[in-house]
């Protein structure tokens, strides 16, 4: 079943395909009384908004969000919030050849599997275009938990990373890659240049950290705060690994190493290390949630490569349109905003249960 | 709000704390009409029992399963399926230290910043023992998709990786670790030992594939297979990572390395290679799933660590009693569970929306 | 919560507000390959439209719906279709007395006692007017179930009601009252009428029958047939009682009388009775599933009634404005819709476990 | 698909069929520390207990309840609480008649033409006997919402109805019909032995009403407070209608009479009638929540009456064994239980979103 709906009582179904007239989330379960007007979640899409740089994407879409339902006098009222996005720039071309031939590693050949056919305009569904709703959505759900701050960053294009040394916050709005070291900035720039040059694509790695989180938020197991960011962050378009703290590292310490050690703080305990990154049996500790999300290349590239189509012959393709060259760049405001999600969400549920 | 239930249509529930009277799943939505016993799950319990070897907690429990409903005359009946097994070596000891103080690296802390209080019992519901019910719950689903067979291993304990050449499916039920590369397993012996007589414990990677998935089954974005996988391993006690495919290696190829080429197979498309781990646009394209899990070390260990007490007084803890010294290794049996409860939920949901 | 989805595999989920720029549905888990078009929709919308004759509010809606997502080529891709209908006659008036002061009979004062304030602009979220949400999402669930034919139609208007003997479907669509029954038609007509100029307003029971319905859709207790019916029925606008078959009058029968007798038939059983309104343990029997649901009167009238303000102060108040002198009339096509998407989500529940 | 669970956020999941080894629930979401032992939901229990008197089953369930997980040291931890009741009188019989004919009024032919067999020993799943489980769970809920009491009774059994003049709230729990009409019960006394040994049965309607509810807990339109009750009470078996407030009654009045005014009162508004049954928008008003609910006959009965076999064959059938003459007698502590139930799920999630 295409569920298309994500969290359990702050609950958003995101709907839209890439190519279609318009985009939209229905947001439910928002708290009322919460101020809310679309000039509250316009620059979160301005953030994620393609052809802003050479970059990313060169499709030209205003990304301009409406409030249908769900607000009153500037107030959130309790009832669904409809957000919609029109899509301005579906620039006409000829599909003929990608509604043929399966692209590789794109969800062509997945899609026609599953449903039989597919609308190959643009990766329909499967179009990171869908991921602006999910900043639309993210947008009200920070207000949700105006205590919490969350920020998300490129740590690594392709096999660059960042010098954690040269870590600076202001950087990470100063540089078309969110990118917090500007030495690794200048460098991405010749590199991602050259990969759109020569018609290929590049992964990258984002990290994310909120803070202000209060101890308590999360549940055990399946509702386990690792289980649902991990969920979130795996349900982003070409996301392909998910590390919650030290992640992969984790797995190589020892139980000494990895403790989270503790002394008498102010308000709960002052924690020497956040191994764990802020998240104990499934629940937060107060600490920051630390994430780390793993982009794969963009699947769109010139370069052509072997293939199949429909019929099942053998084929070459190349895929030509605006792609972006390196499709994590974009997915930080999405990965803040799916933590956003998630948070809002938990923070619900605690109040549900623990009062 | 806890919620202890994963699955959309086929369904299970856990409930059970590690020292109270027994533990349990129940299973809804299974299909009626399959052959069903205790014996049909108890080898697979029997795989992840505790006390099997030096390697692994020395708590005695026969995890006899017991079948209480949703099973007539051998076959399921579609109703749902209550599993129980009984807590039987729940050695009495002073749990005064451990009630009064918390474990860093261990739910303790954030139990009490969540719920006031804790069942501190040998861990309590976030105690490792929860993972048999899903043992005995992925049994069940194991039998809904006879078509798929799912094998996972450990890949590394602590920074000591398999060879992939040694690579030996056979191995992987001949050791205590299982492991696919005898010269590893024989390596391990040694390390696990070390970390156990020095009172440490060693995280791990766990690696799991899944073979006989047809095409098509999955859904896009949040229903996407590897957000539902993620979930799934993420919400097993200890797991901090979860790569499908190539996961965070991903991250570091080009759009051309990482396309899984496609040439004329004979039922669909013959791949080249699988860097997706057999899900493209979140749903499977034939090839194997792929996943990877990262376990951190076991937070219980002997030596003394700093930490603080339920009155934020400074103190030292150390974790008397049983306890794996590396719990990834009977992580192998409950990654498998998790995943065959993923597929099967999926496989039913696909006949659900496309027949 | 304020839950805004109905459904378990086929769902939906409706916002809009009767005074905001538009209302919609976006209908997730719809199966691939079916033909579907805004004149599919469009008819069954009409059938519900207000101002179609002087017995329902004047309000003039061309409630157009426009399909957003989820089709491509006339056809359903599996993705979730989003619907909308945009509000054309908001006709702006003065609301400052409903503001102030609370319907009684109406949301009003509840909403404003849940969420601290309400959007008081012709009834907002609590208006009638979402129906046409579910009407145009129902529309695609009876294309999921062909083989199913739902009718309903008004069975009394206030205490007037109809001669089963009289029944004729072909009248049921020929009157302003969705009335069987030609004599009762004219009846009503009178009776509407004084209502309407008494600024009164009358109830009515809408009853509800769907053939074709193959033995075997629903499932026990929780997910009853009786049970999902009963809820989407009950989650109407002004609903306050349903039956399944012969509902209270079950209850002063004898066991022999309420039997439904079997003889062997053509394909399966052939029934003797319908007491049991075609469900049996929740799982339909193949025989015609048959509901009857209450409506209330319409509260907003314009006959002065004791009330208080926000501020608690004694008031009449009159609510002036277009209204149905009889919501039950316009309930028809909404119950048919609600039906219809109950019995898609079972049909594909069925499929699910039951193959 | 079976859904055995039933809740939001506050749910329980129920398991077990008439003669397995025991029947249970998993209450999960509950808050933490509650003080809850077995004595706590014993007494529950033995309100709804066969045997108790010549007008019940005359099979010997002591249905005493087990807490197995979700309790430390008397209080609720916030994890899942695991009931289990053991099944002790499942009296060995001969079922071959029931095995190969379909009782009429039964799930008999359903079940089968759902899942292709069914396990035949006492109704199986289908029986009466699960609502001890809804019974015991009803009970952890009341102790979440201390501020409501619940109330029901057997308002008619057949058509004999108590004289609202009668009602005495004493004698509820005075007599074996939970009759608060004592010249009724002495009725009844007669009607039920007259029936029994006619091996006939009786239908009944039970009303209930619950009194402390706060204006604001639930939500408007697919989580009305009318929809949940009205899902809640169609998922006990042989219930076939339900009403909230005036119900049907309702639908022969006029706005005026249906109109529950307001004057100033001491707590927000002093209402002068309700018809609305407590319930306007799906939101409380504060009044008492009322609603009726209709049990069919029991379908066992003496009597032998048509049917067909298995096989499609012309037989006869009388249902031997023990058998409630009047099913909806011991419905009175199970409706009770399912409306505790919501009204527990709607007080956590009306804290979750309105605080």
């Amino acid at each position: 079943m295409s569920y298309n709906t994500f969290g359990r009582v702050f609950r958003f179904t995101t709907w839209g395909e890439s190519h279609g007239p318009a985009i939209g989330a229905v947001v439910d379960g928002c708290p009322p009384g919460i101020a809310l007007d679309e000039a509250a979640i316009q620059p979160w899409l301005d953030r994620r908004r393609p052809g802003t740089s050479r970059f990313t994407t060169q499709r030209r879409e205003p990304d301009q969000v409406r409030i249908l339902s769900g607000v009153f006098d500037g107030r959130t009222t309790g009832t669904p919030i409809s957000l919609m996005i029109e899509n301005v720039d579906q620039r006409s071309k000829d599909y003929s050849e990608v509604a043929q031939a399966y692209r590789p590693g794109h969800a062509d050949y997945a899609y026609d599997a599953k449903y039989g056919f597919r609308d190959y305009r643009g990766g329909g569904r499967s179009s990171a275009r869908e991921t602006a709703s999910r900043v639309a959505a993210g947008a009200v759900a920070r207000l949700v938990v105006p205590q919490v701050r969350i920020r998300a960053w490129v740590e690594a294009i392709g096999d660059d990373t960042i010098d954690p040394a040269n870590f600076d916050d202001a950087q990470i709005d100063a540089n078309p890659f969110f990118c917090p070291d500007a030495a690794a900035a200048a460098r991405w720039e010749e590199k991602v240049d050259a990969a759109r040059k020569a018609g290929s694509s590049l992964g990258a790695v984002v990290a994310c950290e909120a803070t202000g989180v209060p101890a308590g938020w999360g549940a055990p197991l399946y509702a386990k705060l690792d289980s649902e960011l991990a969920a979130a962050a795996m349900s982003i378009n070409a996301v392909k690994g998910v590390e919650i703290g030290d992640g992969f590292a984790a797995a190589a310490l020892s139980g000494e190493e990895n403790a989270d050690r503790m002394r008498p703080g102010a308000n709960g305990p002052a924690f020497l290390a956040n191994h764990a990154g802020g998240i104990a049996g499934g629940i937060a500790t107060g600490q920051p949630i630390r994430l780390r999300v793993a982009f794969k290349p963009t699947s769109s590239i010139l370069t052509p490569v072997e293939t199949i189509t429909r019929d099942g012959a053998a084929a070459e393709i190349a895929t030509r349109g605006r792609h972006d060259p390196c499709v994590g760049i974009r997915g930080v405001p999405v990965v803040e905003a799916m933590v956003a999600l998630v948070l809002a969400d938990q923070a619900l549920l605690h109040r549900a249960q623990c009062g």
